[in-house]
């Protein structure tokens, strides 16, 4: 396992510093880990905890790390031997992945002396920010797909190793059959999935002896890249024959592949040279620079693809290629006592909600549809055998009464104490409590553009909470000069 | 060192099945690794070939890999056996890091027995495509804050660890002076740069008190984070109580940093403020979603600003976050004869140069800047004594004579024959080389938008060969069916 203990930003390390001089590494902080509004979508699907899990567990300072620390001059010897004991004992409450989750529900309560928790802040927002952008951008790939089936494709384009491994993941988290990748595959225990490039037709006298040569290697299975020099009138072509051969020898060929020009069109011309060649059985496959807004034209002009590979524009998330996570302070407990706290800002949108949270989500009795999701102080009882009144988080006048319902808690506890007490579903039961939680949602909420907006409400007790804090800092308090 | 082996796409292990099943194994293949025109910039500065040697060094199947692939069932035992002897007995050519490049113009020549080029395609696009990606971006966006220096801030918001550790490493070719990223900085011997967060004075009673504890810490060098609750009525005047407070008992503070709000208008409110107490040495620091149109903006309405921390739309390369390289074939050494290959395509952007070549930059005597490059076979030789026609890759009627010129070839050898013949350069180093590089060129080249089209022309006998190429596949050649 990597050690990506000092994967983290410099000022992580000089707060902690300061931190342990002024005697304040007793002190427990709580930070929520949530995003704020994303212009791609108006959920997300959560990914990222397992990478998360297993920073957290190998935290630990080695010699070299101290030595280099020690290099830059920048902190004492005292502190440099704590950071050599330094380990995780704190407690972490996650919502799981494959879960659809909206702007400013935590995604992470991370409880820990506040030394501890400020260290993890970057990477746990590297780790959680990316695979959820991913997973998020894979299920609208997917649905936009449906029913064919999206393979993950994009190795050569990610943002360095990583981002081709943990966003495959993530891409199958979301929807996606599998991938290319075989490092992923291997690591995550998925079948590894691809066939030939232009570079194999191209290196062969000619097309033909090309697919000869590629079916005799794989004689069951075999599918075809048709498009190297012209798809419909030599790529399509000897690709019937070839599968003539494997038929007439007692193999069963897959199909072919488009990789460039109008799929629509050539899928559908190609779809009829192969019924016609009676190979009706064979399939479509099809890659080019696909995203969610080109499957739904495909799909508007009939085309016959039963598989698309997705790379580029899945993997990088390309029309926003950043989810824009954030880790804020929410409460500090201080000698057993708990202060609330919140980034107060001119600006709306960063303001923060305070205090320890929790969030749960309201599902009407007869439809098992969701409602709406309540932000709440955590220790607050939501009773279900009475109408439950939810409200704006900013504009309180609406508010809604929602009757016959029941309600889930989104979290799960993560570690408790240093120990961790979860252990993460493999990526295929991932990609089902996707589909789970995805079911749970009308399709209003789930369409691609101009979906309808779900309600995140906040408590009353939270909504005070916040308006008291506003109020006590608008009379001078934190920012007196 | 990571084994990254088997970081590559399935079907580079089908082909290399393929070959060694038809017995071309011993066929030599030359790749080209280069990139088609490219959205955000007419060139892109080189970067990622310290981490695609690294990888070409470290290639190995282990047990764990070859009992891997053998579950995939997709393998014979004598290729899994040939797989386990694997390793790189080839020679590959490159553009140094740092070095100004343009479309079409091969950033790699890869040499080797056809089913170890084959099997690396996937991993170098992945290295060279991310680091050259961000090494431009970066160039951007130092070149747009000049004179005022650039810290790469990305860490929270790349595409997982590695993007962030290996984009801090090219954003630093590019010009940017550190990163906050503190493993970067360790492994690539940068000073990790750094101060405080929001959350260091949300942790205290009051932002003064917060400021305090800050400067007790790093009494030198003291930076404070001024926007946590109200930047000129709060956050400038405790700043400046603290820096008061600091320099009367003998120490230099570095100064504050904004990070949200209008940064124009707050950067000369703030200015005007620390020069009236006396703080004229005092630097402001900025950060807040900035990128290169940002700081034309910011230039245009007199921001006061000494230095910018960068990092979302720098690490993600926001509004193109791909590159889009591509690994084609150009040549196949078959017994001994050399057959040039090259992509035939309907779309004239994705045809490729056939064959193995070379790059020359010519540079005027008198000036000592760039006046074109030229794509040639290998074998060509330029004489710099005579005049030079240089022609249009595709418009052959727009021509130039060149006279009174130098030129460079723009590779090294980085590898002959298996062995590594080339020592990478510390990223300073790097960073130096591409300020060169840059200097080079005329600033009409250099400008952010709409620059002057550079030339990058083909030598008569490489034009020549595709066309021949050309008309030989229109004859009905590799596609005959």
């Amino acid at each position: 396992m990597r050690n990506l203990t000092l994967l983290t930003d410099f000022y992580e390390l000089t707060m902690m510093y300061g931190y342990f001089l002024q005697g304040k590494t007793e002190e427990t902080a709580t930070f929520d880990l949530f995003f704020r509004p994303f212009d791609e979508s108006n959920f997300c699907i959560a990914a990222g905890l397992e990478q998360a899990v297993d920073y957290v567990q190998n935290l630990r300072f080695t010699k070299e790390d101290i030595d280099y620390l020690r290099s830059t001059k920048a902190f004492n010897e005292p502190f440099l031997k704590f950071l050599s004991n330094f380990k995780f004992t704190g407690s972490i409450k996650a919502i799981p992945e494959g879960t659809v989750v909206f702007p400013y529900e935590p995604l992470m309560v991370i409880t820990a002396p506040i030394c501890q928790a400020q260290l993890m802040e970057a990477a746990l927002l590297n780790i959680i920010n990316f695979q959820t952008l991913i997973a998020t951008k894979a299920r609208r790939i997917t649905h936009a797909a449906s029913p064919a089936g999206v393979l993950e494709f994009g190795l050569r384009r990610a943002q360095a190793p990583d981002a081709s491994i943990y966003g495959a993941r993530a891409a199958v988290i979301g929807g996606c059959t599998s991938t290319s990748n075989v490092l992923c595959a291997q690591m995550f225990g998925m079948p590894p999935k691809g066939t030939h490039a232009h570079s194999w037709v191209m290196s062969f006298p000619t097309e033909l002896d090309a697919f000869m040569a590629y079916a005799q290697t794989y004689p069951d299975g075999c599918l075809l890249l048709v498009d190297t020099y012209d798809t419909l009138h030599s790529g399509v072509p000897n690709a019937i024959k070839v599968f003539d051969y494997l038929k007439q020898n007692g193999h069963k060929p897959l199909g072919i592949r488009l990789d460039s020009g109008d799929l629509a069109y050539l899928s559908k011309e190609a779809r009829k040279m192969l019924d016609a060649a009676g190979h009706a059985d064979c399939q479509i496959f099809a890659s080019s620079d696909i995203d969610e807004y080109v499957l739904m034209a495909l799909r508007e002009q009939g085309a016959k693809i039963d598989t698309f590979g997705v790379g580029t524009k899945m993997i990088t998330s390309n029309n926003t290629p950043s989810l824009g996570g954030v880790y804020k302070l929410a409460n500090l407990c201080v000698d057993g006592k708990d202060v609330p706290k919140m980034k107060i800002s001119d600006n709306p949108v960063k303001m923060t909600n305070p205090g320890v949270k929790t969030v749960y989500r309201l599902f009407g009795r007869d439809t098992n549809k969701a409602i709406a999701d309540v932000i709440c102080l955590a220790d607050e009882v939501i009773d279900d055998t009475k109408p439950l009144t939810i409200t704006h988080p900013v504009e309180r006048w609406k508010s809604k009464e929602v009757t016959n319902f029941y309600f889930k808690e989104l979290y799960i506890d993560v570690f408790k104490d240093g120990k961790l007490v979860y252990s993460c579903p493999n990526v295929y039961q991932l990609q089902s409590d996707c589909k789970q939680s995805l079911n749970g949602f009308w399709d209003e909420y789930l369409r691609l553009t101009q979906p309808h907006a779900y309600k995140v409400d906040l408590s009353d007790k939270l909504y005070e909470l916040k308006q008291r804090l506003i109020s006590e800092d608008k009379k001078g308090g934190a920012h007196a000069i």
